[in-house]
Order: C-alpha cells, then sequence, then structure tokens
C-alpha cells in the first residue's frame, strides 16, 4: 500500500485526507445511503456477484435508483485497489442520494455519490492470519435490534446507529461484540456480525425471517457446511441457548469466521462439563479450515 | 442572502458548495452525529436554550462527549447568518463523532465535526407568511416508528432512515406527511413533525411516553394552550382517533403550526357533518395566532 491512501469518490481518485463529500449530500444528512463492505484476496473481490445482489437489494428498500452498473462499480473498486497497490484489502463501497433540493422526502431523480474506502489486511485462504486479535468475548445488550418493520435489516445502509449504542454498552464489559436481541426476545446478530452456535453437532443460525442482515459469509458457511454433511438450523433461539452452546463463532467479511470465547462473561461450553472452553470447537475449526480452503482455491489457486 | 451561501465547517465559514467533511467522518460512514434544525426570527434563534438542552440529551445517548460549549456552539450559528446576512433563517446544526480509528465501536476521545447550514425563511411572528404551501395531507404509512428499546426516540440523530422509509410510501398518494404509528399500533409522529388534534375542545398529542420526539415547538404549543385554558391531553391514540379529529395540526421548528386537511384521505371533520373540512379549525387558529404573538414579542419587539 502507498504511504498515502487513495480512496474513490464521485469517479475520481483522491487522497486519503482529501476524499470528502458535500456536507448538504444525503448520505451525511439523513444517512441516506447503501454500502457493502467486501474483501479482496489476491486482488480480487470476495463473492462480487453476492454483494452486487444485496447491494440491489438494499437500493430496492431505499427506493434508491442510482443508475450505475455492477461493471461501473466493480471499475471503480478496481482503480482504488489498484491505486493504493493491494491485493488484500477491506473494501467498502457506498452509494448515497447525493445532494438534493427541499428536504427529507426524496427526489426520483438521483445523482448519487459513490465512495470506495480501502484498506491493508492479511493475506487470506490457507495459512492465513486472521484480522482479528483473538476469539471474541460476546455480550448480549439492553438495546434490541430494529424491527424489519421500521427498517428491514437486509437493508445495509449508513444508519448504523442501533450497533453503535449496542456497541456502547460494551465499554462497561470491554467485550468484543454486541449480541443483539428482537422485540421478543429472540437473538438476532452482533452489531458487526452474523451469529452461529454448535449444540447436539448441529450448526444453528437465526434465521432471517427475523431482522437479521443476509451475511455473504453467513450464506457461505451454511453452504460449507451442507456440503459437508453438517446438520444444519436457521431457527428462533434465546440468549440462553447461545450462553450453553458448545461452540459459538461470528462471521462477516473481514473477521471471516470468528470464535467466540465468552457469552455473557461464561466460558463457551464451560457450563457443560466444568472445564475451561477451547478457543475454537470442532465445528468452529472445521468450517474456518474449509473456508480457508474455498478461498485459496479461488482467488490464489 | 448572499447569492453563494457559506456554511460554517469545522470552525470555519465556507462556500456551500465545498462545504465538506471527510468520507471517513462517522457522522457520513454511520450516521453517528447529533443535530438539530432551529429557527432564527429577526437574527435571534428561537427557544435556542431548549434546543441545546435536547442536543445535550442526544449526545448523552449517543455517549458523545464533544467538549464544545453552548456558547461555541452559539458564536458558530450566530457567524454562519451574519456571514450570509440572515435575519430569517433556517438553521441545522450537527454535530458528529468526526474521524476516528478503528470501524464501529466508538472512541471515548472524540475530535468532533460541527457543521451549521442555514437557509432563508420567511418573517415569523404576527402577520408572518407560513413556509409551507397549504394545510397538508397526512397519510397512515406501514412503515413503524423505531422503538425506543433499538433507538431512543428523544435521540436527534443523523439516522433518519426510517422517517425515509415513511416518506417513499407517500409516493403513492402525493400526501405531504407520513403518519407513523408504533409496534402496538398507536400514533406516534411524522416523519418530520410532531401530531396533535382536537376532540371535545381538548387538544392532544401522543404521549413522549411512546417513541416520539419531544418537539421544541410541541412544548411551546402546549404551553400556550395551557396558559390558555384549553385542556390538554398527552396520550395513546389509534389512527382511528386522528381520522375522526375535529381538527388537526401538525409541528416542528420551521412550519410552526400546520393544519391538516386531510387523513388517509378523509377531510379532517368532513366525517362528522358531511361540510369540507376547513384547513384550520378554530383551536388550531388560536394556536397559530398565539404562537406568532409569542414569537412577536420575544423577537421583533
Amino acid at each position: 500500500m502507498t504511504e498515502e491512501p487513495v480512496y474513490h469518490v464521485d469517479g475520481d481518485l483522491v487522497a486519503a485526507d482529501e476524499a470528502t463529500v458535500n456536507v448538504r449530500d444525503r448520505g451525511f444528512l439523513y444517512g441516506d445511503a447503501a454500502f457493502e463492505t467486501m474483501r479482496a484476496y489476491g486482488g480480487d473481490v470476495f463473492e462480487w456477484e453476492a454483494h452486487m445482489d444485496r447491494l440491489a437489494e438494499t437500493c430496492e428498500v431505499l427506493g434508491l435508483d442510482h443508475g450505475l452498473s455492477d461493471g461501473d462499480l466493480r471499475e471503480r473498486v478496481d482503480e482504488t485497489l489498484a491505486a493504493n497497490t493491494l491485493q488484500e484489502a477491506y473494501i467498502r463501497l457506498s452509494i448515497t442520494r447525493g445532494v438534493q433540493p427541499g428536504k427529507l422526502t426524496p427526489d426520483e431523480a438521483v445523482d448519487p455519490t459513490v465512495v470506495v474506502i480501502v484498506s491493508e489486511l492479511p493475506r487470506g485462504g490457507q495459512g492465513s492470519q486472521p484480522v482479528w486479535d483473538g476469539p471474541a468475548t460476546l455480550q448480549t445488550v439492553k438495546t434490541k435490534r430494529i424491527p424489519d418493520a421500521s427498517i428491514p435489516a437486509r437493508a445495509k445502509t449508513h444508519n448504523y446507529l442501533n450497533g453503535i449504542l449496542a456497541r456502547l454498552e460494551l465499554r462497561v464489559t470491554g467485550a468484543d461484540e454486541a449480541l443483539l436481541v428482537d422485540a421478543e426476545g429472540h437473538v438476532t446478530e452482533g452489531a458487526t456480525s452474523n451469529l452461529f452456535f454448535v449444540r447436539d453437532n448441529a450448526l444453528r443460525t437465526p434465521s432471517l425471517d427475523g431482522p437479521v442482515l443476509p451475511g455473504i459469509t453467513r450464506r457461505v458457511v451454511l453452504e460449507l457446511a451442507r456440503e459437508e454433511g453438517i446438520p444444519v438450523e436457521e431457527g428462533q433461539y434465546s440468549p440462553e441457548e447461545i450462553r450453553s452452546a458448545d461452540e459459538v463463532f461470528l462471521t462477516n467479511s473481514t473477521w471471516e469466521l470468528r470464535p467466540v470465547e465468552t457469552v455473557d462473561g461464561l466460558s463457551v461450553s464451560e457450563a457443560d462439563d466444568g472445564s475451561t472452553g477451547t478457543a475454537a470447537g470442532p465445528v468452529t475449526t472445521l468450517l474456518s479450515r474449509l473456508f480457508d480452503a474455498r478461498v485459496e482455491s479461488a482467488y490464489y489457486d
């Protein structure tokens, strides 16, 4: 990576310090913007098409007809990676509704603002170093996940205060990730991650029927488990089921699979046999290796 | 107002076209920012202290210790008004958590970004012209108000997609304002306004026990009503009670009091006697005049 990072804003490559949006951009005024967090392995974008599908879904929820093709967006991402001489990278691609006349009501005619931010990550694939420091400590928080009837969870937008309020609750405990429940008390997801757990050798994760972001890594992990013949269940779960699980892990594009060491201060699996939980149980370890193998074969071979 | 508007960004007056924030500002990335919409009458800010109290409340919810005094903020607002030679103005004052290292979890150490945007409005007070074109058409929408347990409604932040999704539903009907109900079906507020209605000569408005922004104009209107001896009730109401009300009006800092002409396509008060509802009933008219008189005496005398 060059010493001074370069971002892509509104069609141009600009030095990171000078990468700005107008204060009247709706992305700033209201968080009126769609985004995707992606990962580049060996210079290529992991699951690009899946990210573009989800971006389209977000824009559909927002009634945001930006008029840009996937190819155009890909060009901006590729240009940004090249300008920073990055092969292994975190990528954040945002499309805002731009500056519009009037106030809150959006105009149908949109001159979108497109922003690409990148930063360096370790190499993925087999033998890779994870981006996280260690297994996560997970804490159930009081902040409830926003219901789909208020803002659909499948929309990934610049309105991220729900997750920020959840993370603020961790200032007391110092936990790494906040686990949000919905209005009915069922677990949904972390502030920036999807939740998985293992009980009776089956892999379980909150169903997308609840307010849960359809994570790309989540989908890949479910695919890998099914291919491997691991029983998979998407359902509704209580925090107590997570606290008493045999294994727990989190997923997102940058973390990939991140084992969870403690839930609400309790060591994972300790509750069962009194032994201290290991950082990653056998199902988590297997799925992590399968994930690395898929990345290796798809992006480095 | 000068031909080229001037905004205040991070301590400096800058031409509106060049008024920007960095793309890594958390106000842009996550809508992680507090704001107030205010109105200047005769060069002075209406209810400045009440706005500062609410801003402090928002920042408390966000765990955002910006370290700026009310006096400092007032200086920026006054400088912006002066630079645009504005006496009668819309003012939007935003404080973001600025650029921080790391991702979603906010650092306690904050270098805030302060933005002041202004634009011209008609003179307020007695004999004033309202900023709105005419009485509002109000439409109950499917989008539900975000519950306080997810993001407290008393926090006025750059996360405004809930209101935007509500307004998007109006593309079909062309109504002016969306009326959001909460998870239990009680009416809460408009996308950018508080709701009042009159039944049996009493003024009624959704209680702040529900997910309702404690509007400054809302509070002033309640004060004026109590001073005038009008019975006042803050409670829980159904959409049906609004549809069958004798009078309905909306409040916010720029609209002041805006009469509602139709609710869900039905003329206000028409349901009772078959006559077409007038633009503003007697209680609405009285309160509007009292509001104008208060503004006149406080800001123009």
